[in-house]
């Protein structure tokens, strides 16, 4: 059979029709990059508007890649929500740069499966290499690292890390007797009530049960508050249940909250509890020194997780897993059928990363933060994460010296929380306003029964002109909003 | 801050370096792709050579990108194991194609979330629609078409997808008693001896335990018997379990067996348990009708999965996971929590894929198999699959033909499993042999008690003249082995 280039479709891309392709798309996200900022941000379509765009069936012949090429234009761009604009300050970030794309397109073009160290040993050993690299410039404690007992791994997310956590918590706990004979309704596990929802998910699907994870209080400052933690623990233990498992969270998605993690470690060691630190979108400031405080009493810690793909310029999914004692990682999640025996795993010199996590096959994504490492350099990465969160800062203070709005809690790095005065249903149809105009979107949460717009800056692109932008859009709309209009 | 391309590294890279270096990264893997079948199939390196290069501690400037593009030569090729050569045949293959890499560049530039319809409906809606047209091409039953009560979704893996389908499966056997309160160790799963190893470990995650996972025994075929899975099921009750789901292979990992499909469905109806159908790399076949004989009785599964992302020409990671009845399996992942409450997904008008997968983040994954099945069309992956199936059975021909090898289980599709009649150790060493020559990759396994070497036809550019010399290679390693040399 032939390459056909003629016939357009049908068989396989030969290589110079790909490198011709290549070229073409790699122009098109420039062109797409270039103009994001002036799309509107949130998608203005409305459910079944794609669908209605597209062929009911499947196409029987092969098309053109120009036919193709062109409905990226036509059908994707108007029902994206672009989450790389410039005026994108909703949820957390997901900000990608150039080096990261480019590590995915390699990533893409190898097509290598990292589930063995056997399968494609470059794959595994980037990967030990570069996060202990990450270990090191975030500034997390030397347990972490593959040197010693400990390791780190790219999980697809946080919600997955935790996942993982909580099964090596499990097995810790029972000695292994839970994989064995399942889960017996006894243990307990805890976080506080502004932990991310994928703890609640992680316990559901780990068959610990929803009744048996905690909602610990947390504090004026929406942090937990360590003695009711001890508390509910004794009272636990007082009931003759078994709690193993704590979520502590640097950066909660709702506010950003800091949990006193020193205190939180402490209690964990004494009572023997496996505790893992959420640090999703929080951990990558930890590469700025000044910005670590908030990690003390990390080297006491079971596990620690942050996102790469969040606000460290690196394309989801990356987030960052580490474990201080990998051989419990190991033997929660290992199964070793005789198809995938080989000679390097059973020498003992080698890491499997398939028994790092749920699934087996795994792509290639150390290439990406490897790329991205070497690009920025440590400084590059310092540079621009600060200016992220200064911005933040000097959005915080026109908020606070403005008389129509109020910070609902603190603003350590690079979300604000914030309320017109107004109350509950007037901040709702603000945002819903803002939202609809399509030059910037921003998203909610509650904090002490009050809605609180939140405004998170992230976005690779995000310069002071795009935040004093959005700011003079809240305050023209509310202000129309007051004057009736 | 400017935009610094004179410095080479450590701000963003602006649009036209992106441009410049997305070029020269797309001609690398043409030129990369033109080389692969050169390049010895399994990676040659030791433990530790890959990390031996790099340096200790990340780089504190930025670097330039042409410094980073001549390492991938330099550091990464001869770390790989070449998934992408004509000459391999290990495992199951991880076949990609020239639009498939193009999805997921594109996808990468884009950089935006699907966790919510409202966050990118564009990657929802395409989601949903291309998984509608998969099920026509595959011949899959209306049941899991969007358009009635169920649904397909891309997850990462076949492991990821049986993890759902039993998770749903538990929540519709409790009542979704075991989200609230955990496991209680009653429950009862169903696997051929030959199914995935997957299996296991999402009975251990899910809290089941794997006492409580049942093998089945298998005939002589290496398909699953269904009168000893009645017996099991029969004799479960007695004791007072709680039967709850059986997964049966379409095409298992070791030899490509399947399962009789029509029995144990109808089997899995009359009592009442959740069928699971892991078709992971044969389910592709379906695509051409002659192949779908073994999807007899798919109409009475509750869940079904196979991976594009191994036989259809479509980047890792992207299987194909369907569900009767999506209710079910939503019901059993969803977590709302505040800050990702939305009119959208309250107007219950849209669907959230979150709440049909384990992660909460999700890429834009359906970008690349939209372009793979608009390229190719249906007629042109038929033709592709059936060319990869005609090579299987040539090979499987000559070995019958041969006086030195057997084939040891059918050869339905696209692998076939065979020996040398010297046995065990002879075999062992004569796979050794062949993987370290570098000239073509196959993978073992243990079928009968016996060594069996595994040969599956499957990546994209392999054809006859790659199937000859392997079994060429194959044939004078064996001679040189019986003549002592």
């Amino acid at each position: 059979m032939s390459e056909t280039a003629e016939r357009g479709g049908g068989f396989h891309q030969d290589p110079e029709q790909f490198r011709k392709w290549g070229h073409a798309m790699v122009d098109w996200i420039v062109d797409y990059q270039k103009r994001v900022g002036e799309l509107p941000v949130l998608s203005q379509v409305k459910p079944g508007d794609l669908r209605a765009m597209l062929p009911a069936s499947p196409p029987e012949k092969g098309e053109d890649f120009a036919a193709i090429a062109v409905d990226l234009d036509r059908v994707i761009v108007p029902g994206l929500t672009h989450w790389q604009s410039p005026n994108f300050f909703g949820f957390f970030p997901a900000n990608i740069s150039g080096p990261s794309v480019l590590g995915e397109l390699v990533s893409a073009g190898l097509g290598v499966q990292g589930m063995l160290w056997a399968t494609s040993p470059a794959c595994t050993e980037l990967e030990t290499h570069v996060l202990d690299w990450m270990a090191e410039m975030a500034g997390l404690p030397d347990t972490f690292k593959s040197s010693g007992s400990g390791g780190g791994v790219i999980q697809d997310s946080a919600s997955s890390a935790v996942l993982c956590a909580l099964l090596a918590a499990r097995e810790r706990a029972t000695g292994l007797q839970t994989n064995e004979t399942g889960c017996t309704g006894n243990l307990v596990a805890y976080a506080s009530t502004q932990a991310h929802s994928s703890i609640e998910k992680a316990v559901k699907i780990a068959g610990i049960g929803r009744s048996n994870l905690r909602s610990v209080e947390v504090d004026q400052q929406f942090a937990m508050d360590p003695s009711r933690l001890a508390e509910m623990i004794a009272a636990d233990r007082e009931a003759g249940r078994k709690p193993f498992f704590v979520c502590a969270t640097l950066g909660s998605t709702s506010s950003n909250a800091m949990d006193p993690l020193g205190a939180i470690a402490a209690l964990c060691k004494r009572e023997g509890l496996w505790l893992h630190v959420d640090a999703a979108m929080a951990g990558t400031a930890g590469i700025c020194p000044e910005f670590r405080v908030h990690q003390e009493g990390l080297h006491l810690a079971d596990s620690y997780a942050f996102n790469p793909h969040k606000w460290m310029f690196t394309n989801f999914d990356c987030d960052c897993f580490y474990v201080a004692d990998r051989a419990a990682l190991i033997k929660s999640l290992s199964v070793l059928p005789e198809y995938l025996r080989n000679r390097a795993t059973e020498s003992g010199a080698v890491i499997d990363y398939r028994d790092w996590q749920v699934p087996l096959g795994r792509r290639f994504r150390s290439l990406k933060l490897w790329f991205v490492i070497r690009h920025y350099g440590v400084e590059g990465l310092r540079h621009h994460i600060r200016e992220h969160v200064e911005l933040t800062q000097k959005f915080a203070g026109w908020v606070r010296d403005s008389e129509d709005f109020e910070i609902l809690a603190p603003v350590p790095l690079n979300l604000v929380c914030f309320a017109p005065r107004q109350g509950n249903a007037f901040s709702e149809e603000l945002l819903r306003r803002i939202n609809s105009s399509g030059r910037a979107y921003l998203t909610h949460t509650i904090l002490g029964g009050r809605h609180a717009i939140r405004f998170c800056v992230g976005q690779t692109h995000t310069r002071l002109e795009h935040v004093r932008a959005a700011w003079e859009l809240i305050c023209e709309t509310a202000r129309q909003m007051k004057s009736g209009s």
